[in-house]
């Protein structure tokens, strides 16, 4: 039977040529499933009494093994995902920093957030004990890989470095999408584990459909959390089934997102055009499969002409600037879009998503299309999602698909737009949507009716923002991050970055799944109250062997308890 | 009809007369929740724009506030929950000590853990942005009573202080038990709002039932976040109803515990009797009614005329104490708790609950009972909960029904206890079981049953953490906190304390409900990327106005940026 060959064996599909890619990799049974886990439950004693030079020193080791992988890894990778060889080098190049970040924060040590009361004896009417808390690990995560980044948040991307920093072992699901570049990196991470002599348990990569073998992972009692980066339908359905398990855990879902870019009227009117070919850019970036391409463009236009622009603060010497300033912002924002051309999705299920979607933009009532009408078909199905936590699969696509898409751009007015739910949709593809608001009102009428995102971009001049700073008290309200005359794409990756946002940006807003912060998703307090020295962790004994940054009776210091 | 009237209006019973307690408090109607959680997100905006220094004086003000309602408040305290004016007293003094906590913490600002990453525009291949974040309020939050802390865990208890001081307005769901306390300390809340000019919304209080009243709250769209402090049952239902939510929000849900004690051979050999007796205080301590009271008893009997003990490090010089020392400790600890003699517990309904799982315990197979078996029935319902997000009420106990206990001991195998699911339950109230180990297998076994919980203690001598090292690191991965040579009750509130642990314990294992850690449930990161400096927080600026400990480019410092 087809459909028990397809669950049996996972193929990568070339997204140019729709021709499958071998070899096969064996989809994971049950049983499969639950030695994996016993194998990683087994393994977490040992692996989170090592110490954070121990953590270091893997991670270093997987950089440094992912490295040892050479051309192989970038041939098979854009094989699978038509990413192109530049893309996949520097995504690599981002993948092996944020391991070498991971082990540098875990090797400096303070992020356990160490915090010592010590004891008064004397203290009435009850004597003070002395309790110490720092962050411990939590035991197996798993990871899914995601398709629009098949190393910097699969195997061992973003997910699997924090978890695994934090002292916790890791099984990834590999996504249907690119299953070899899962094997190769997997190889990679388990080479590393046994060069650190690490248990076999820390890590493992399994294969097969997100609707079976991922929910049989979400659902074992051995798992204590669960990271993922997809889409919203992906991302939710785990959530429902970690919170209906007997023990419910954490699902840190990165989901989708439409990052609304808001442009003020001075710096429309004044530099409209240089906004318009850089966002260009940002949206066709990578075929616009990144999470925070800016799908919706809030545009005030500027007082003068435009008898409806009422609020806001419009700067002096617009007037007359009205709505050409936006009709000519529009207008090389579509043609700049169009001199990107076609591009090749990642795989045909996502290809055939975005013509769908793109479809029926153009056809809502009141939407005008400047550019990508004429988009091909790439496939019939229109249910199919970016991840594969469902039944639809990339590898599942007939060898005579393709996936190339132009990029789409569409208009509306701000009052068809808060009345329109699909226009608040993500087109997760290099597709973007101007509404033309006539002020501040109008921008916080669009922001309430689209939900949390990852981002949200102001483009505004000092005339601007004089007028406009409670704005921007509403739109930090939405989001993890807030740009300022810039583009959401491109995520830098440092302490101070929030990669996460209200729903259904994230599954839970407390969270970053980019920059040292997003250790925290996978670590909890414990406390130790009177606890003699020799049985402390070495974080919170009184000499602070490890020398990191500890709150001792309220206050920061490196200093050793005397 | 009764049961509307019952529903419509909330009274509270005294629990040592079964009187019902004037006035009534009506309940909120479906329009009244509508209008609270309108104000609530309308004061938002103002609310989440004050500045630390701000927020402390509206927690001090409460503080004051509280302190000025005097006496009134022990005595409407004392006659709703029979937990004696001296016990209320300190409580208050708890009450008010969280709120100053939390005052100090907001005030001095470190909490909202900024971290600031300069731009580097020459950085190679890609100029490196300007990132800043901080911790930010998320919106309202419903907090609900509890009713073994009518003031700490309740209307202005510690979720409550932490919400505000994170800067959320805050709903509490006063509890059925003590709805005269509740009122009472919301006018004062509320006058402290009005004394600061801070607008209505920032605080209300409302009654009725949990399945109503409560559930309303939880499953309103303009609610962020939930804390709760009550039964599993209570606090399940709460996590089932927010994770079915359109855009689900989390519950800091913390649960009920049985909290392992674990006495080590030596010990109990050279001291068990001193163990026994502080036990024995620690069980019965305001009749048993508190999340941290020790329920499970794990003795790891001395070598010696035990054949049976043949793991663990048992020290020398033992030989002959054998099951001796343990018989010895359970007689002492009986006797002593008989000595406490019956208590009054906070209603008729946990009474009965607490009456019904005694003699469950006393009847299952392989348990001897020490003491309590002759526990008076309270009342007859069985399916009763220490929490009102049910629909058993206090408030529903009959003017005949009285609430007092007596304490009960009772002891076990470890063999019979890892086959007993019942045993591994919370009876809340002043019980205790005591299981015989061999040694630490037998200990490790015991644990894997229960689940997560708040605490577990270890009594031990030197001689016999020698040996047990590795059972300490069993123990810290299933609960929050660590004590050694003491008991579990009496909860420190201080930066380094966690109050919460595994499932069931709380909902997440990953936050404490006391403790300045506390407020780090109710705030989220938000990052800023090339921000001009007037439109950042204070927090952020260069200047570093507020004189907080940031993070700037990977060094702690309380330095501006230059």
């Amino acid at each position: 039977m087809s459909t028990n060959q397809r669950t049996d064996t996972i193929y990568g599909v070339n997204p140019k040529t729709g021709e499958r890619l071998d070899p096969g990799f064996p989809a994971a049974d049950a049983a499969r499933v639950d030695a994996l886990v016993a194998d990683a439950v087994a393994s977490f004693a040992r692996y989170r009494a090592t110490s954070g030079p121990d953590r270091a020193a893997f991670l270093r080791a997987i950089a440094s093994q992912i490295e040892a992988l050479g051309d192989e890894l970038i041939t098979v990778c854009d094989a699978e995902t038509a990413l192109g060889p530049v893309r996949i080098a520097s995504e690599r190049g981002r993948t092996v920093n944020q391991l070498r970040m991971f082990a540098d924060l875990v090797e400096e040590g303070s992020w356990v957030d160490a915090r010592i009361d010590t004891a008064m004896p004397d203290r009435s009417p009850l004597p003070k004990p002395d309790i110490r808390r720092m962050l411990a690990p939590i035991g197996p995560v798993v990871v899914f890989g995601a398709s629009n980044f098949p190393l910097a948040f699969s195997v061992a991307g973003g997910d699997t470095a924090s978890a695994l920093a934090a002292g916790n072992p890791v099984i990834v699901k590999a996504h249907g999408s690119h299953p070899g570049t899962s094997a190769l990196v997997g190889k990679a991470v388990s080479a590393a584990a046994q060069q650190c002599g690490l248990p076999t348990g820390v890590f493992a990569v399994v294969h097969g459909p997100g609707s079976v073998v991922g929910s049989a992972l979400v659902k074992h009692p051995g798992i204590r959390a669960v990271g993922f980066t997809g889409s919203r339908g992906g991302g939710r359905a785990l959530m429902d089934l970690a919170a209906a398990r007997e023990t419910p855990i954490p699902v840190y879902a990165e989901m989708g997102s439409i990052n609304p870019l808001i442009v003020l009227p001075h710096a429309i009117a004044h530099r409209g055009t240089a906004i318009a070919e850089g966002l260009a850019g940002s949206v066709c970036l990578g075929v616009g499969q990144f999470c925070t391409n800016p799908g919706l463009i809030l545009v005030v236009e500027p007082a003068g002409g435009d008898a409806g622009a009422v609020g806001g603060a419009n700067a002096g010497g617009d007037a007359g600037a009205g709505a050409g300033a936006t009709a000519a912002f529009v207008s090389r924002l579509a043609a700049t879009m169009e001199a990107q051309g076609p591009g090749v999705m990642l795989n045909r299920s996502i290809a055939s998503t975005y013509c769908g979607m793109v479809a029926r933009f153009a056809s809502a009532h009141g939407v005008v299309t400047h550019t990508g009408a004429g988009s091909q078909e790439a496939g019939g199905g229109a249910s199919s999602q970016p991840d594969d936590t469902g039944t639809t699969q990339a590898a599942e696509a007939g060898p005579d698909g393709h996936a190339t898409v132009p990029p789409a751009l569409f208009s509306v007015s701000a009052d068809v737009f808060v009345q329109s739910p699909l226009l608040a949709e993500e087109v997760f593809g290099p597709a973007t949507l101007v509404v033309r608001c006539a002020d501040a009102t109008d921008v916080t009428r669009c922001l309430s009716v689209i939900g949390g995102n990852l981002t949200a971009t102001l483009h505004g001049d000092d005339e601007d923002f004089a007028g406009y700073a409670d704005l921007v008290r509403v739109v930090e309200q939405t989001v993890g991050r807030v740009i300022f005359n810039g583009f959401p794409t491109g995520v830098e990756v440092c302490p101070s970055m929030t990669h996460g946002g209200p729903y259904p940006a994230s599954a839970s807003e407390f969270h970053t799944s980019v920059g040292t912060g997003a250790i925290l998703r996978f670590a909890r307090p414990v406390s130790y109250q009177n606890c003699p020295q020799s049985l402390l962790p070495a974080e919170l004994q009184n000499a602070n062997p490890r020398g990191i940054m500890r709150i001792v009776n309220g206050a920061y210091t490196r200093d050793p308890v005397v």
